[in-house]
């Protein structure tokens, strides 16, 4: 462990990659040394631009993603990218799956892809992206893009574990609504609306649009928030874009901001990891297992009130593993 | 207590009022001495029909529940308004804090009017009016009302606890983009455009909007949503809204969905407690309660990885109060 921890920390990818598949592992042994790994590593970390990437399928994610990580290796940085599918489990993978779709950044050294796991819930697969982000931050990567296609909740998580969080958008009226109704809007620091070059006049309007909606989301009204508009596939508007992004990063850190979102990100991650194991813990008991199904039945049938059903459990799980 | 039960099943109001105040106690002895009361009714409840309405200061809820409540009661209903009010732990209780606010169902002994407990945090406060909803069925009212204001997630813990939810706007443009936006329109089974006596052109403009944006909403795409006018003031359009809330009801009683969002509502009311209490009972275990504040600091300075934090906690947790 302590040679895969100090290739890692050289920068090795291979190792960085072995590392990934251990804290994706779910055995027990893997899985204290993968706490192990971790915790040594931890010094390690923090060092990068943590950076959250979403938008609906055919925004083209993967052309920006190659497009921009381009622009950053050439400009001195060492990217990865990672991904949350949630879509995963049910179709086996929309992205990453094919490295292919990165062509010229898989290929380069200074660059890092790793497909996410091909099943989980939601909640298993953000955790270990939380995990391998870290990895990565070890591996000396100074950008990591943690990408989501659009579905469920994975923009939360992308957003939960990121500095900034980028919402690619197409310049089509609705888009921005459709947005808006999800949450999303709100989660954002950046919107980017992609494939402006097909229509400009259709993106400028979706810039101002988006704009004034994002107005008047409360959570927004004191922020500084950027609409803009890029073309990936020509590479256009990808420097300005960089430069908005290191002008936020250099404003949230002035005014403490941007370690104050570490800080809560790390804290809510740790609680949401307890509720969790609680639940888990609850449901393994011995007189709760006995007996959940019974009141879980009087429940449903309205024999006994929820409220009272929850303290009695509660109780019994309290009480000891075997009383 | 047996007494208090019967008193109570033969629709005494006052034997209504003290076993809502009975429930709300936070006294371990009368919390006990509430489950059992309210274990003992079960068999009594569920019969109402359970009406959850809501609406930004200002909508003209108090008004609207008025005229709402007078119709239900001169066609023989029994009606009881319950309410859940979120602020008024910070300004000292905006909503039903005076009876007067509805001056005529509150002096008609056919109606039941509680306002909410005046502190304590939200969780709590929804607990309270769940149980006081069944307590109010067990007395034979046959419309709870249950009003909450727009204030942080009130009105998901609404409708969470009612068969309908109905959503009061105002004939504002924008007033609807702010539900949307809030997540509230999706949760809405019914939309009641208040006061458009005041401007008829703009109340029938937002019902067009509201229409077509909840035709957008997914969760929606199936169900039959209706968008209704009325004037609480005059009194104008309370029959063709009760006319369309008995539709709703006769038409998912025939489907199933009407129990099948009870039970749904029943057990996920007894795994929000159980969640609640686990937490409770995790922060209060001697180990942790040891180990917590230096935990927190580490994961917060980024020593510890949150996931290994939140591992090494529950591993104490679970080893037993002493280990």
């Amino acid at each position: 462990m302590n040679d895969l921890a100090e290739r890692l920390k050289a920068g090795e990818r291979r190792a960085l990659a072995k590392a990934i598949t251990l804290v994706e592992s779910t055995r027990a042994d893997h899985r204290e040394q993968a706490d192990a790994l971790l915790t040594g590593l931890m010094p390690a970390t923090g060092r990068a631009l943590r950076l959250g990437i979403s938008g609906v399928p055919g925004v083209g994610k993967s052309t920006f993603i190659e497009a921009f990580g381009l622009l950053l290796l050439s400009s001195g940085h060492r990217v990865a990218v990672l991904a949350i599918d949630p879509s995963s489990a049910l179709s086996g993978g929309a992205i990453l799956g094919d490295k292919t779709r990165m062509e010229k950044l898989s290929m380069d050294p200074r660059a890092f892809i790793r497909p996410s796991p091909s099943s989980g819930t939601l909640g298993g697969v953000a955790e270990k992206t939380r995990e391998a982000l870290l990895l990565c931050e070890a591996a000396g990567f100074d950008v990591v893009i943690v990408e989501t296609v659009g579905v469920g909740q994975s923009e939360t998580a992308v957003a939960g574990m990121t500095d900034l969080y980028l919402l690619l958008q197409l310049p089509n009226a609705g888009d921005d609504l459709q947005a808006i109704k999800k949450g999303v809007m709100e989660l954002a620091d950046l919107v980017v609306i992609n494939k402006a070059d097909l229509d400009t006049a259709a993106a400028t309007r979706a810039q101002a649009q988006i704009t004034s909606a994002l107005r008047l989301l409360p959570s927004h009204a004191k922020t500084v928030q950027r609409v803009l508009q890029v073309s990936a596939l020509k590479a256009d508007g990808i420097a300005p874009l960089w430069a908005a992004i290191t002008d936020l990063h250099q404003a949230r850190e002035a005014d403490g901001s941007w370690a104050a979102r570490r800080r809560e990100q790390a804290l809510a991650w740790m609680w949401e990891r307890i509720q969790a194991g609680l639940r888990q813990a609850f449901i393994a008991h011995p007189v709760v297992r006995e007996r959940l199904d019974a009141t879980t039945t009087a429940v449903r049938d309205g024999r006994t009130p929820p409220s009272t059903a929850a303290r009695q459990l509660l109780a019994a799980f309290q009480a000891g593993p075997f009383a």
